[in-house]
């Protein structure tokens, strides 16, 4: 009689990203009550992948009570398609830059729960949405500054999913037209190609061979430079690492400055492992997109930094994804 | 007792280009009961020109049988904001570059009824779901190409206004970056700067002074050169014409794959004068897209001209926005 319903209180949200993918299992509230993560490349198959994953997530389940407890998965994931739960051609995974891999169905079955999926910069943006600085707002850009550029569209409060489910793509959209830099996606002078953590670290070798500006940099062997070196130096007063953030930080304005000509929006939000370098980025930034823009939309937008810490926005927007299963 | 409420069967659109105001009473199935037209140039002050269209309107309105049966005006105009129903430093306008123009107040005061007021490209986009070949989609950009390049976004069924009402100025994202050619906007380097009736012109200009090919188009003055004798000079096989629109659609092909990248719209639907020059314009623009845009991407858009004629979908669109008041 009063038999209890079972109680499902959790989902697990997956934010999967080009170097590690975070796991997060939520409850209804938007905690986090635990995580783990592995590393995201390094598997040739997404069999395997997976089967890793699953490993990583079994302790975690039984942590919180066991997988009875958890009602769904959530999956950001770059390249993910929210229609289809797939990941397609996506550049930067060893595992899925070569066709159509259905990982949401791969989840499902080997852990017995709906698992839903979307791109990972939507599902930060659905984490700002509910979670974060975007909390109120119904047009925003977010944009993240990791391996590749991504980006996820909100406008009259919801995500932009486009006739395919691929909308969103802002990392390619073509800011050099002639010699541009190659790009993963196979093109060439894409915004990701310049502005990732990979592009930036780009930037610090083309400076290093072409100028005689004395370095920090120049103490390392080029081909390890990263973009965290770039900000370390940076931070040190580095005139080249300046440099390469502002040459950076230049371009991301001016695309900004051609995506409020697209949807106008309240904010423009940056996420992601650049986003550590906080002024030396956002200056330019902001510097660049006044200089740029169409006169109506000048002084209006907001220049905004992810607030939720680490990968959490990631993992909660994924997880959202999964509540909604 | 049986006193029947006053009907209001009709509402007025106007159309409001860079060179011509066009005026359509339209009943609610969107039938055009009665149009007139007027120049939209040579008036010094907004309130001169409102003169003009309030006279020109006086002969329609008696026809369609008195003020008193029409509903309302809905006006779409270059940079016209849906929010608060002005013009905002319309550069096209000689009357609107400069400031910000209550056009739909000055309207409503001068006839007595509601005006409600959009972009005129977000008015073709309205038209064009409700009227023409957009029937049934919810994802769609209409691209119009006249004195100015608009365009009018369609995500979700809903019309994109973004934060201030603005958004959706595909004109005037930047196409070429170093040496770009200055713009109405007042900035280098837009769409619209290469690919309006007016772009097309200056490319003619440029491509007669800069090459020594035989064209038709040598006959005239290059100053007096239009898009519409670059269309008839191709229309004969003219290769320098061909040349013309064949980098006219070039450029608005790679365009169209970096607002794929945005919204991933189900089609990109053509409208306005330019449209004129059928497969001149519309094959280069379908070659540079699928060689251009993003893997995922390929195949997937349709490319549509307008099927409303002349500038019915406006009209209809502007007159869309006068029944929602």
């Amino acid at each position: 009689m009063n038999e209890q319903p079972i109680m499902k209180p959790y989902v697990i949200g997956l934010d999967l990203g080009g170097t590690n993918s975070v796991f997060g299992i939520v409850d209804s509230r938007g905690e986090i009550k635990a995580t783990t993560a592995i590393k995201t490349q390094g598997y040739d198959k997404v069999e395997d992948y997976v089967d890793a994953c699953v490993q990583a997530l079994q302790p975690i389940i039984e942590q919180v009570g066991g997988i009875e407890l958890i009602k769904a998965m959530g999956i950001g994931a770059p390249n993910g398609n929210y229609y289809k739960g797939t990941i397609e051609f996506a550049p930067n995974l060893s595992w899925g830059h070569n066709g159509i891999v259905p990982l949401a169905d791969l989840f499902k079955e080997r852990l017995g729960i709906p698992v839903g999926l979307t791109n990972d910069a939507n599902a930060a943006a659905i984490g700002e949405m509910i979670y974060g600085v975007a909390r109120g707002m119904k047009n925003f850009i977010v944009i993240t500054l990791g391996t590749g550029v991504g980006s996820g569209i909100v406008i009259n409060g919801q995500v932009v999913y486009g006739c395919d489910g691929f909308a969103g793509e802002l990392g390619h959209v073509i800011m050099k037209r002639e010699n541009g830099r190659s790009c993963g996606c196979g093109r060439n002078g894409c915004l990701e190609a310049y502005c990732s953590a990979t592009g930036v670290a780009r930037t610090a070798r083309e400076l290093l061979a072409t100028t005689d500006e004395p370095s920090l940099l120049r103490e390392m062997n080029p081909e390890d430079i990263t973009s965290l070196d770039v900000s370390i130096a940076a931070g040190k007063g580095d005139k080249l690492a300046n440099d390469i953030y502002a040459f950076t930080g230049k371009m991301l304005g001016e695309a900004c400055a051609d995506f409020a000509a697209f949807s106008s929006p309240e904010a423009f939000i940056f996420f992601g492992g650049m986003t550590k370098a906080g002024d030396l980025i956002m200056n330019p930034i902001k510097e660049a997109y006044e200089k740029s823009v169409l006169k109506i939309f000048k002084g209006k937008a907001k220049f905004l930094f992810s607030a939720l810490e680490g990968s959490s926005a990631a993992v909660l927007g994924a997880s959202a994804v999964g509540w909604e299963l």
